[in-house]
């Protein structure tokens, strides 16, 4: 275990310290930081000084933290750019975090100490349409992220954490849940309407959620029997082995007696985006989220979108407001976030590698030093 | 039990038979009457003879029908003007029904001898929306309803069954279940979201239903006890007996935190629009449907919904499109329409008079003659 | 003139001051404030320090200011509580303003020093649908307003002045023109639909100009022929004297072809509610819009709105991305506000009395000490 | 002048005519018919006999045609499967007609005879989302068009022709300008936006006079300066020749201050989607129309779309009730169709030629027999 520096009390000097609890009892407080584009080993804790909140801000203690696609693009360096800041190293990296209010600036009124609340996945996106300056305060991409003992932002960048979570439940809806949201929230899923889900990542498990919540019917496809059990369980209407039926489009004209489904998930891979337009019925919508994978084919034929009357919406997680929504939703729907494996703050390298695998089924958590 | 005039067969001369299902059988049928504005009364089986479907028309052979609280108004006089078109007696009664397809126009290439089927409440309203010339094709009011034993629309008219519903079950979807589902269809009811419902007559029954199957908190208020009761064991989050709390808007505001709800479904009685209006949240929807209870609030002030930014739509039944949506998320979500009570097609009388009671819990439906 | 009380150097000593442009080079500033609901001789200029603007507050010098009915109701005592916090006298009132930025916070970067700018009605209402909180950010009503010298308000308060407008232009937008473009955004107006305007008001004047703009047709009312001759000279299609024509509702029918309106912007006033619901076609819009006025109907009839399926919405002027788009729509269309006449700053009682005494067409300015 | 068969009297033998006006005056009727998929000399008119309108139907005399890119698909061979329904030839071309009613069916009450009407694009796509039963209903490849001297459609395929039009003007209308309305339309084109269009075709020029009416700044693009002249004299507020700015898309992020347009209308061609992609703001709309010109890009990165928030929507010329809307915006906003060239009904093959050339400026029409 490496060692890091910190103040054992305000003002005093840095000292080295192991990383571990303790540490977050000092005036300074660990961060994990990408030092370059150099893969994983980038990933590396540093300590600096407390944050101080302004009169706007809420200052809050990391309690969980979870991981989405999107971060393994980071240390790759291919994606900081796609969120229009160049982000020069170090980077703070996660968007997706939970934890408690331990500070509020003076004119905040909307929180108290104590408070449990998530951090929006974009720091200024209140509600309304994204724009071009909201892009640029993505958390872990545009602006410093969250991987860090203590995260101060301004008020209106805070969620209250839903009473029915835990706080490592509630780690995992930033990201995926808040996509999966505003997928269905812009597409105007209704009840009734039938839904197609690629893959059992994190946006699609949620995705299959809050469909059957919202009174939806599901197909769902993976290359795993195993996964495609799971997904049975939790209410997935249809799966389908992606393996065994290459043209899987055609297995989905087939279940929804040659119409196609109203809305698909699209969460990118080669090849995907076709067979979707595919399944998709005239006059459908087709939510575009490679985002989080960081995979999108390059080459699709969008003769289909044309002749079919298709809409197809670049979606890109989601406001605060949609995010509140959301919560109210899991609330009344006591919908539970599936993790799939937490992992010690100083083994974050690990959980990566972990995200990486691809193995696991549900979100990958960090929990807090105890 | 009165005669009525009948052929035995096409083409013969018509002679009296007793009201019983051996009529059906005969090339005439039995079609009730309103003869005038003079109550209950007026409402008398009459014999024509079978409709002639047109190229593009079909012809359906009625097995249930059920009752609405418009239906209540026909025989008082108060209604038919409301319907655009003046309906000078006799007028067959009912927008209600569902049956059995026992002949196609040349031209229908959508329905099948055979279909089970239900009329849509607007003959002419297949989607968008609705239009001053599709008002004035209201079944049972602009123009005659459904109580007969064969009815012959244009194809556009007519809705498949689900599989999932009995005969019985599809005759009460047409007017009740879709101004309730047109209600959350353009106020764009969301999962998380509350609902306020008035009573437990036709219309809020179905929205409770609807409403939980879409992922909603619901609230229902009743001065009966017994019927709160029997909406909570269908899914009610909060009941409030509004003889108990005649100032039952607070009680509303005291559940939601003092935020008030995101939807009303009003359907009307005296004093009740300006609680839903103090019930309604900022930027909320309140659907205003007395139209089936003719019954509407003469004087309420709409200050709150000035300074609330509060949307009052009225919610007129609803488009066929609707209605094959609304089919959709039945048979997904396994919603089984609540029937109160059955009545024999020459018992019609009865059926009206049980309704007017109000002892009702659920739909009223008439049966056809076996 | 009376006098008040500044100080002519940062930190010096109060003295007495004329009231007079000299007064804003001092380190205060003289702001009106409403000392309680006792009429217009509640409005009394007080000498304030300067605010000072915190890390994300924009500072202003107020060039022009504009009043709207609204204003009249403060000082009579019978508005403040809609705005949903009771604000004890004093109160700085008005809520239109137009200035050059003085100051900007560290954490600002949308604005600079010398940007020109008008306040947004609703301090904290950026983007999406209002919310009860926004709501208690009413300029000039649930918190203090904008008839001061300088105003201090967060950066996500001002918008950007159109190049194309005069600041006594600008200060006319940020209440009357936001709420009649709010009004035609959300009742979606496209061009060809049919727009009816009640009277010559501010909003019915910019209503009319956005409404032309957008290729629409108007049909406006007024009980001066004088004022509807200068409507049709600014485009208005078809105009009607409510004095003459009494139950115009009847004329508008004749004009639309007895189809009725697409849209009607309803500013209110006795027993116009219900004849509006008579000119609106089946599934058109009313925009309820008397708070400007004070006046709203206290009994009308909802039954149009129901058979009709007709939409009856609140708006309460806007957002700041509406004003932003409406900011856009003035500069392309070469829109120029309508300015009745401008008050000196020390006349600001009689602008009051000028708006009260209705002779106005067009909007009433209150021009910054030179 | 090749001849052609007709009956002098209704009933009598057919005999040999020239092809000329006095050919209309027999019971017969002069038709083009696609042979085959053998390029534009499979275009041969035929004599058949004159449609019999059953009681829903509406019998046209025709009086003017207009061509769109579409039609030149046909005789290639490439594009009727893309109206899902296999039309095997012979088929009648076009899909642009105006023309005056001749006879109504028994049931029908919208129209008279000498009603100047329209047909729509889709004889079923009356209102609401297109459908996939009504796709298979265009005029022109999925059924027979329209390049008849009589035309029999149901009454919902018409459309009243407005009073500010010619018959020639009307016949430009049914494909390319129902596009643009619905693009705008789908799009929630306000006034203020900014619109690109891409080239000065048939869609392209109904689209700025449609978006100048709404309000909108329009940018433009064609290769050709002097047609950016036209487009510059009819209201486009910026143009950009695409051979001076090959990287167009870098003019419009210059023009639009580094932001990107609301909207383009994107009409294909080589490389064009990705370009679009990259002049559209965060959050704005593509509407995909392609098939008119039948050129789509086959390989554009989406990555834009996801990044920015962006809707691609395919879009598919429009139901019945945008015709009905987009003519009175028509009329209110005195559009007037541009017209390049009339041809003579026996000249058609040579306005397909005229077409394919590309050096129009407008539409392309044929003017029926006098």
């Amino acid at each position: 275990m490496s060692t890091i520096r910190g103040c054992p009390k305000q003002g005093s000097e840095f000292v080295d310290f192991a990383i571990s609890g303790e540490v977050a009892n000092l005036y300074s407080m660990i961060t994990y930081q990408l030092k370059g584009p150099t893969g994983l080993s980038a990933l590396q804790p540093t300590v600096l000084p407390d944050p101080e909140p302004g009169p706007r801000d809420v200052l809050v203690q990391s309690m969980a933290w979870s991981l989405n696609y999107r971060d393994l693009a980071m240390p790759a360096g291919g994606y900081v750019r796609n969120d229009k800041v160049k982000q020069n190293p170090p980077l703070v990296p996660l968007s997706d975090m939970a934890g408690r209010v331990i500070a509020v600036g003076s004119d905040v009124t909307k929180f108290r100490v104590g408070d449990r609340v998530m951090a929006n996945f974009f720091r200024d996106w209140v509600d309304g349409d994204l724009t071009s300056e909201q892009i640029g305060t993505a958390l872990g991409g545009a602006i410093d992220g969250v991987l860090s003992e203590k995260v101060c932002l301004p008020d209106h960048g805070w969620v209250k954490t839903p009473d029915s979570l835990t706080d490592f439940e509630a780690a995992t809806l930033p990201c995926a849940a808040v996509t999966a949201w505003h997928s269905f929230e812009l597409g105007q899923l209704r009840m009734g309407q039938t839904v197609l889900l690629l893959g059992t990542g994190g946006v699609s498990i949620f995705a299959l959620q809050l469909a059957k919540a919202a009174g939806a019917k599901v197909i769902i496809t993976s290359s795993s029997d195993a996964k495609l059990t799971k997904a049975a369980e939790m209410g997935a209407d249809e799966t389908i082995n992606y393996k065994e039926f290459p043209e899987w489009h055609e297995r989905v004209l087939e279940i929804t007696g040659g119409v196609g489904v109203d809305h698909v998930i699209e969460v990118g891979g080669a090849g995907t985006l076709e067979r979707s337009l595919a399944s998709t019925r005239v006059s459908g919508t087709i939510s575009l989220i490679g985002i989080l994978t960081g995979r999108v084919e390059k080459n699709p034929s969008m003769m289909p979108a044309l002749f079919n009357r298709i809409t197809v919406r670049g979606i890109y997680v989601g406001s605060r407001r949609m995010f509140e929504d959301l919560c109210r939703a899991i609330e009344i729907n006591q919908i539970s976030p599936v993790i799939d494996r937490t992992f010690a703050f100083e083994e974050a390298r690990a959980a990566y590698e972990h995200l990486q695998s691809g193995k696991h089924f549900g979100k990958v958590v960090i929990r807090a030093p105890e």
